[in-house]
């Protein structure tokens, strides 16, 4: 079977106005803020103006861990949220939205797939409404004023050797990483070591996706800190006076974005912090306006569930204040054979040819990775639903197999076939995820607030990632100290870490034991409202590849776009 | 008289739906993009679709030589529109948009001033939809795959050491005018000098508001030349496989922006290229089909009129084939004043006390700028019309002084109080600008494409700036032959000197004669079409101030913005 690619089936959609797409919202045009035809901001008085109404059901959708190609998270996301209405539950998505960044990379854009899209595709990967744009212009104007600060006599004192703000781009560019500023005469700044960090690397982009409010906004960006004086106290973004500006230049962006799925489908498309060094989910505000809106609001956490999942609980839900029902585990044929150890698969190649061959044997033997994952969700009193993407080389034995594993566990199992089909194709998830939410809900994040940070980072280590022991190099034990000196140490932390195994090491496959995780570094991000141990090297700028997406990207004649995927 | 601040006047203006706007070109829903209810873009089927209908009477707003100040140029752009409108001729105006860095900086945003603006001017003066962050972005991802060229192996053999390509921010941020670039490992790139501009300063921009349509802008960002191998031969964009992807990241910002102006005159923002190293013109499709819409399309040249105005006959026009019917030279108390060269005006400093003063004498002192510049409009067969932008010091005699000069010139003149009166106060120039499009028109530009690049420049300098020779500083001179040889001797030359004097020398005020145009440096923008001898120091990034605006900008508890100027 061969399906249209993603563009032509993203092109073929017939497109809902946006009018209508409210109305499923139950959102009045007196709340929308058009951008173009086919997208729309949904003003923030919504939030208020829909308090009266019941809570939907609240469904994340997370993975096992997954193989460099990634498993299908945001075409499930997508998916369900389709196969809901197409059993009669009315539903909503809410999605990141991707950076631009990879789009002209090797990653190309982040849509969903097949008949499972948000669409138009063109407006999603590109420019949307240019909230991406906000945050690297609010982020850079207070890089700027930090180094006018220097250059005007840096009344503050800050050390200009302990200045952790840096600048970014929404462009995959190596050679910005490390350079050196402020070269040229005395009218041209101060020579000083720096570097630029993708857009979505921003601190303010995770503030955008962490604030509750405008006002809850403009207080995260005060507290940023930029740097420290000589003597350890940090310099916030308020001491700078640049907040107020930040927040003016961020005030629209806030806004979430509403756009639509192949179906028709409503999707609000809201921020995209990074999985590394953030937590990597979609924005509160976006949830709090779709919270009230329809039946289910169905949500996606980047990464497996150690990861994008445990943060959404004890980062993004503690923030909130919203529950989550239930918890989709999105599986696939491909990881859990990878997870046998037996396969090695890599980023932007095609599949070991004997990987396609049936082999239950190779899924079982990829197991664990699946049942810890399974066991993580159940940690914060979630019910699981694990949600077989088929692909078309699968095959029965195999989801079979899949489906054992899961039920063993006591997870709901549904096999869906919303790539291919869409919203029919994933009746049977969704009607799991009907029952899942059904069930008794207990959420619970894992940790108090008042805990300590080492405390807090030996919990997830050793409760969701399975590892024996934590280290702490001491550098990291140091910041650690200073940290909670400095009154951050309420703060929920966020680990790096690699997302191609539960442990520190990607080339752990399944469920690592006896294993130590190794704290290398602790940075915060006193604004957005976390702290980040760093556990192995985390890149927050990409490269270009040798061919990157961009030398195919083009217009045709009648200038329409041509080679975006 | 006191009038309210410029805000606040915006604020108070009741904005008609941008349907009733768009209705006022003639302009159907079906060519209308709404971004956000106060802002519109519109199609570009719109100039094929309008193509049939009548041309618009054409004008230019210049000015004389502008004090540090500024004199009111987009002020009167707009009061003449709405003036037009308020003597019964349907007028369209056509400005730039403002660069956001400046807005954050010292000299606050660009819409206009008292009841002559263009609102809302936070929009404006922000993202407005988004064309000045898709410069960027179209800009560095260019940056990024040179970069990439590099490190992938440099088929192409660029010289690095000659890759004039930089990066681009629209932020007033010094340190980055100079850095080096890919230091850290092998993996990170190769260290590199560069640095970077203002976007306005992009050649994209200039790319943007020169291009004709979409295909031409294609075509354009192809040519861009991003450095030389050490043969010197020329690489470009399109070599790179760089000018496709650019094209899909600018595919929507090539559309103009519909706002209105506080009296709710159309008024297409479209572009926004620095008036020092390009040619500081709004677009050319804005004008494009804001020529086919209403009797009168109004639009802005920067700087004087030796600067703007020229650049404005010579390249826009020359690109576009549009006609200019006549041009409107801004004429200021204080400008006239300062040209006596009696007093010192610095900007963000009040005027010298003595300055407000009646004092003809001192307006008739400093008459020969205004009878230079008035001869720069007739050098192009082009009506000139004097508008004395009236401020509440001046006399009337002083204004009467101005007449005198300029009648006796045979310009139209007319005074003008549409920063306190809106259109109404505009009504005397309005009919002036009237009575100098009904004389015969007789454009031409002031060379012929084919002239040599030094003919081009010498011919500006002595018959617009009043030079007595041109002399060209080793470098340039071997610039222009090698761009000669590289085919880039039939565009069109855009000098890049001070605005603040008709010569080189910021201090020569009046209209100076017997003076050598030094052309210290010759550069090419080959993509949006043109070679810049440069004259002077340039700087292409601005810098903060001690307290650059941005300190004072915040939001209020019900969200509103402050402090935006």
């Amino acid at each position: 079977m061969t399906i249209p690619s993603d563009l032509d089936i993203s092109r073929a959609t017939e497109l809902r106005p946006m009018d209508d797409i409210a109305g499923q919202l139950g959102i009045g045009e007196h709340l929308l803020e058009p951008y173009g035809r086919n997208v729309a901001k949904i003003s923030l008085d919504a939030i208020d103006e829909l308090s009266d109404r019941p809570r939907s059901r609240y469904v994340v959708v997370s993975a096992i861990t997954p193989t460099p190609l990634g498993e299908g998270k945001t075409t499930t996301t997508v998916g369900l949220g389709q196969a809901l209405n197409h059993i009669g539950k009315r539903s909503t998505v809410a999605v990141r939205q991707p950076s631009m960044g990879p789009t002209f990379g090797i990653k190309g854009g982040a849509a969903g797939g097949g008949y499972s899209q948000v669409v138009p595709m063109e407006a999603l990967n590109l420019h949307l409404t240019g909230d991406m744009h906000a945050v690297t212009a609010a982020h850079n104007l207070l890089s700027a004023m930090v180094d006018n600060h220097l250059h005007k006599g840096n009344a503050l004192g800050i050390d200009p050797h302990r200045i952790t703000w840096r600048r970014v781009l929404d462009v995959n560019d190596r050679d910005l990483r490390n350079i050196v500023s402020g070269l040229g005469g005395k009218v041209d700044g101060g020579p000083r070591q720096t570097g630029f960090d993708i857009t979505a690397a921003s601190e303010v982009m995770a503030v955008l996706a962490l604030s509750t409010s405008l006002a809850d906004l403009r207080r995260r960006l005060g507290r940023i800190v930029v740097g420290y004086t000589p003597d350890g106290e940090p310099i916030t973004a308020e001491q700078l006076k640049a907040a107020g500006a930040m927040a003016v230049i961020m005030r629209d962006a806030l806004k979430p974005n509403l756009m639509q799925t192949t179906e028709n489908t409503p999707v609000l498309v809201h921020a995209g912090p990074f999985g590394n060094i953030a937590h990597g989910n979609s924005s509160i505000v976006a949830d709090l306006v779709g919270s009230r809106c329809t039946d289910y609001l169905i949500t996606e956490a980047g990464f497996g569930a150690d990861m994008g999942a445990e943060r959404f609980f004890n980062i993004k839900c503690r923030t909130s204040g919203l529950q989550p029902d239930a918890a989709v585990l999105v599986a696939t044929v491909r990881a859990l054979k990878a997870h046998s150890g037996r396969y090695k698969v890599v980023a932007g190649k095609p599949l070991p040819p004997e990987m396609l061959e049936e082999n239950p044997e190779d899924v079982f033997a990829g197991a664990d990775n699946l049942r810890k994952q399974i066991d993580n969700i159940r940690l914060h009193g979630v019910s699981p639903v694990v949600a077989i993407n088929a692909f078309p080389s699968d095959f029965t034995s195999e989801h079979e197999a899949i489906r054992q594993i899961a039920e063993a566990e006591g997870a709901h199992v549904a096999v869906s076939n919303h790539f291919t089909e869409g919203g029919k194709g994933g009746t049977e998830l969704a009607e799991a995820v009907v029952a899942a939410c059904e069930e008794p809900a207990g959420f619970q994040v894992l940790y108090p607030d008042e805990a300590d940070l080492r405390t807090k980072i030996e919990t997830i280590a050793t409760k969701v990632y399975g590892a024996e022991a934590v280290s702490y190099a001491p550098a990291a034990a140091k910041s650690i100290d200073s940290y909670e000196a400095n009154g951050y140490g309420d703060l929920p932390v966020c680990i790096a870490k690699t997302h191609l195994s539960l442990s520190s090491d990607p080339s752990l496959l399944g469920a690592p034991t006896g294993w130590t995780l190794p704290v290398r570094e602790v940075r915060a991000s006193v604004g957005a409202g976390f702290v980040y141990p760093i556990c192995g090297d985390m890149r927050t700028m990409p490269g270009l590849g040798s061919h990157p997406q961009a030398e195919s990207i083009d217009l045709d004649a009648e200038g329409n776009i041509t080679g975006l995927m």
